[in-house]
């Protein structure tokens, strides 16, 4: 192993509340860089010496987080020339979980227009590449306007600052009365209520995170049957595990990577025996884009 | 107008809680059974003096709460020849709510175990009667065992009673550890949390109701993505506002009538000058079926 992408969902997992139900002893982490040492029988497709990224595996045995890791052939990807080690491993959890709710889910495309919260967050950043490369209109939120300035510059039409601007209204002028038609949130709980609003008629919600502290889904029935709406939590791991549906995700995903369209952001690296550093920075919320360990 | 079925859905718009949002004046209900009056051009399926009943309409302009009531032709079916007007004013809404989860959603059939929640209201018991028709297995919920006897009588093959039983756990006993792979949840609220440990993989909740007093949807993320579940607000006026979902449910149900498999549970009946009364009964939990008002 090379280099090794954080994510919180890392630290939910330690705290027993991932819905991966926790085992200890047990690895960690699920995205990684590095080179094959060895391969199992039957592997054709990767040989010894080969750079590979890892996908997130669902299975907590192939966790990637250490000097060395075992993971199954088809949770592997070419690491691509040119891309240096702290990128190469922030690749695949991002734009995997950002992959498939508008494109495998929804399908959107030009005419539609998506609302990412937290979008300063990895999968938010990969989610606002993706949004932008399908074509859509894209509303970014942020706590603050701290970040207003880099949201944009990561391809965000608009941003809105959830803490000092009313988001439904905002999202109401923008879209000339009509609405978001996808909503991409990682922070959940109450704050839900103050995006249902926002959403356009028949409009999806996918929660995959729960960044405001309560890991539960909240909203009054009413008015998602006015707007015909629907709000689901999300992972990308059990898309993931689905063969099909894995491998759609890597061919689109190392096309649309070779082309130059997706660039993961990397916040800050830390050294390996700095990981208690690392997530103690995941945990102060001022990154942008994604922290990770470099290994080697 | 004969006979008018009253509904819990009736007092939501009035106090201006359901998500047809409340306009004043207004007429209420949307079920009833009478004789064509008169008819609008172009309509030829009705003449003056049949016999029909009304399906609920999306639309308030047409409720159907009064000595007359004007509805479109669409949402009227014929008022089947020795079917009391008791029983005929209370087919619709209680059958028509509970027809589209099982059949067109999820189209559940004899390996399947059903869990209906609140299941003595006539739209409980309408679910009880078309799970058994469809070949499910039905597990039947009520807050005590008052009323298990009547609910086994109407088809239920087991019943729980939340209030001295733990739910999940009753339905695992039940189904061998499997869990149920439909929830048809009149109750809402925090009682989600109570039959989410008792879903099958991949099962689907429609919540059609809020007896527990919160109309909101509420529950862990964790929980609902480990088991892969979808809980959705459910209302069968989107479905039967589109024509399509509405002719087949038309065709379904009322074959199912005609063939004697559907008859609807009349709990008590009311003057129409007691409509009062009527209410003040719904609202003291005791009914069994349908409360109806009887015009002339």
């Amino acid at each position: 192993v090379h280099a090794i992408g954080l994510n919180r969902a890392d630290l939910l997992y330690l705290a027993g509340a991932h819905y991966v139900p926790s085992t200890y002893p047990s690895r960690i982490c699920v995205e990684a860089c590095g080179v094959v040492d060895a391969v199992g029988e039957g592997v054709t497709n990767f040989g010894i010496g080969d750079r590979v990224t890892a996908i997130p595996c669902p299975d907590p045995d192939y966790a990637v987080g250490g000097q060395w890791a075992i993971t199954p052939a088809r949770f592997l990807m070419p690491w691509p020339a040119g891309v240096p080690a702290e990128r190469a491993c922030a690749f695949w959890m991002q734009y995997g979980t950002a992959y498939y709710p508008p494109h495998e889910y929804r399908r959107i495309g030009p005419a539609d227009t998506v609302l990412i919260t937290a979008a300063s967050s990895s999968a938010g950043l990969g989610a606002i590449h993706l949004a932008r490369l399908l074509g859509a209109t894209v509303i970014a939120t942020s706590r603050s306007h701290a970040k207003t300035d880099q949201l944009r510059a990561q391809g965000a039409h608009h941003v809105i600052a959830t803490e000092v601007e009313n988001l439904a209204e905002r999202v109401m002028q923008i879209t000339g009365g009509t609405g978001v038609g996808l909503v991409f949130d990682a922070v959940a709980g109450r704050f839900i209520r103050s995006y249902i609003d926002a959403m356009a008629q028949n409009a999806h919600a996918y929660i995959y995170g729960a960044l405001g502290g309560d890991p539960s889904i909240e909203y009054p029935i009413a008015a998602v049957l006015r707007r015909g709406i629907t709000l689901q939590p999300y992972s990308a791991i059990p898309p993931m595990a689905d063969p099909v549906l894995l491998r759609r995700m890597k061919q689109f995903l190392s096309l649309a990577q070779q082309a130059g369209h997706l660039c993961p952001v990397v916040d800050r690296v830390f050294a390996f025996d700095q990981v208690r550093d690392a997530y103690d920075h995941m945990l102060g919320g001022t990154q942008i884009g994604k922290i990770v360990l470099h290994v080697r």
